[in-house]
């Protein structure tokens, strides 16, 4: 067995000649921004005869007699399926499977450069609940993890719900979880810049999409004052009849303060002001917030409100999604070390304290450059994923799901 | 955007104290044999907005208005998924989908190494016919190709058949047309070597699930001059009353001389002999066979009859599917180059057309070395995979089977 590079033979790009590549995102991702490659390399009839037959018979034989052995001796070990059908893509909304693949390749290699999971996309042509499921089920055993991605809700919580409970392997759906694991971390960091604490603040969040109701339960497990959840026909509350199953839920467990009336009334007086469905909000409502005012206008890529707008309105703290304004609210501080703290434990699922256990070394990693322009660390910060993933490793230990 | 290598944070293998791990095999596998790399690398902020949010999203817009620019803009032009259901893995048969992993990551890499193909393993957790249509359907989207693996037959011949009907993507059998190509490779170069060609040739073909049906099918395409295909009830005749829709077919197409009988007694007289299907053959029964006899004993890893004990019967020519004998019947010698030289073409579905290109193409190579132990080019052979990537994309084009 020798390990050595051969050449990939006869494969050539096409030219770069189309009119779409003036635009410089085109060229970087012609062939694609992800491959496929041996971590072992075969040379000679030695190393075929390891690597494939018959050596490769007396491993699977083994796992045959031992399905733990796969563990050890496949790739599931490190390898996570990112599934999507496309339905609620980034910006885009419901542009179908085939023109999701350049973001779930996207997403594939930041997991490998800043997490090291070997990440494969699923890019499914049904967007039906019960054939996702089987479908995912059923292409589910060489692989350690699901991420689901851009599917859109209210069909995203029964998803990821039963697909955990017929799985024991993670399953996330990193626009709810991701999102809430760093809103929660710079929320925790913009308090504290600003004196106080999430026990301190009231907070309304605009949009109860897969992102408003995941930052709305995870702020609730942090331990946050008072938090209202607005939908398009205003603050979620029990008595409203228009509300499905998970909204009423939510409505249910938050807004304690009884606040009823538009996203623009709830607003006056709070804190906090989480925006995540988009649309626009007026600095004379930012106004009207409580000082010290927190503003995370995370919409993407128009900020519900823009941040100087926000600052000129008297908050003290503003968030965005965008990578050119400071304090970037980007879910590519948590997946990485998430999943990679799963993987590393052996988790069979990813519980509110992994996540919260990720939220707060996130925040902690800011230290002493805490700052209300600094609330959350690079994402090119070498610390990041490695303090992210042991703390998930450790809290998953601590919980219980790991596997015997 | 720049491109440069980031350090993997946090991740270290199991310590390797396994007492599996003094079969050399075994360590070999540690974490499995395949990866998934990014093909460019982000390092800062510039970077990730071109490869992922916001610039990723021009792009997504581009394949939402134009589905074909998935073929350029997205690794789909150059990647397959390999997909079992672990029912007929190597020598080992129904072993599951977990433990037939190693196989599928050692074919994985070998696509790679060989062919530049990037492919990804699907285990599937479901053997039921319909289940593994549906499923393979909706997972395509990303993907350029479908290579099936290690399905049992029958089932393995209605499932390649319905998702090429369905699916616009070449979709292939390697257990069936891999080794049926490589057979038929190796049996132009043993006629020549022997002074004739494949019409002077009776041969008689030993198993009827997917590799003897698709041996049998390629070989009457390729010219064969009389082949009779057995089963364990002897010679598959069309008045034979126990025979399934495939090998019935199989047998009205088959055996113009009318042999009827055991295959020991079609084995008399016949010039090839092609076992696929294990069992033992005598020294005794090859000596019947007639003069230059051409035996390929393929079954693995114990041949049918050991490649000395068929010489001393007489056969001129004798192959094996094993690396420690000379003419190994492999099919690495054909499926890197067929899918390499689809994809390169932006074939829809791979055509007997197709298939016998690599088959003269793989025969062609041996060129001047040709001997009676010599009818097979060696699996290193650089040229192989070119040779053979261009013959499949040429004959893809000329039988007018790309996409337009």
């Amino acid at each position: 067995m020798s390990i050595a590079p051969l050449p990939v033979p006869g494969y050539e790009p096409p030219p770069a000649d189309s009119p779409y590549d003036a635009d410089p995102a085109f060229p970087l991702h012609l062939e694609g921004k992800i491959e496929v490659r041996p971590t072992v390399r075969v040379r000679d009839n030695a190393g075929l005869a390891l690597a494939y037959t018959p050596g490769v018979g007396r491993v699977s034989q083994a796992i045959a007699d031992d399905p733990s052995l796969a563990w050890r001796y496949t790739w599931k070990r490190n390898s996570i399926l990112i599934v999507t059908d496309g339905t609620a893509v980034l910006g885009l909304g419901d542009i179908g499977p085939l023109a999701a693949l350049p973001v779930m390749e996207g997403k594939s290699l930041l997991f490998k450069e800043f997490g090291g999971v070997d990440c494969v996309p699923i890019c499914l042509g049904t967007t039906d609940v019960e054939e996702i499921i089987e479908t995912v089920v059923r292409i589910a055993p060489a692989y350690g993890g699901i991420n689901l991605e851009d599917i859109s809700a209210p069909r995203c919580f029964e998803i990821e719900r039963r697909l955990q409970e017929l799985l024991d392997i993670p399953v996330f759906h990193d626009d709810q979880h991701g999102t809430a694991v760093v809103a929660t971390a710079a929320l925790e960091n913009a308090a504290k810049v600003t004196g106080r604490t999430l026990a301190d603040l009231r907070a309304v969040v605009s949009g109860a999409g897969a992102a408003g109701i995941a930052v709305a339960n995870m702020l609730l497990a942090a331990g946050i004052g008072d938090i209202a959840v607005c939908d398009r026909g205003g603050v979620m509350t029990s008595d409203r009849d228009d509300l499905g199953p998970v909204k009423r839920d939510m409505a249910e467990r938050t807004n304690k303060a009884g606040v009823r009336g538009s996203l623009e009334f709830a607003m006056s007086g709070a804190d906090v002001f989480i925006g995540v469905s988009g649309g626009s909000i007026p600095r004379s409502t930012v106004a009207t917030m409580a000082r010290d005012a927190i503003v995370f206008s995370l919409a993407n890529p128009v900020p519900e409100i823009h941040p100087d707008d926000a600052h000129a309105a008297g908050a003290a703290v503003v968030a965005t999604g965008r990578s050119d304004f400071p304090n970037q609210i980007n879910n590519v501080l948590a997946f990485p070390g998430i999943f990679r703290g799963a993987l590393d434990a052996g988790a069979t699922r990813i519980t509110e304290g992994m996540k919260l256990a990720a939220a707060d070394a996130i925040a902690g990693l800011v230290g002493d450059d805490l700052a209300p322009d600094r609330i959350v660390p690079d994402p090119f910060d070498h610390r990041l994923a490695p303090a992210v993933s042991e703390a998930v490793a450790a809290a998953a230990r601590a919980d219980g799901v790991v596997r015997g």
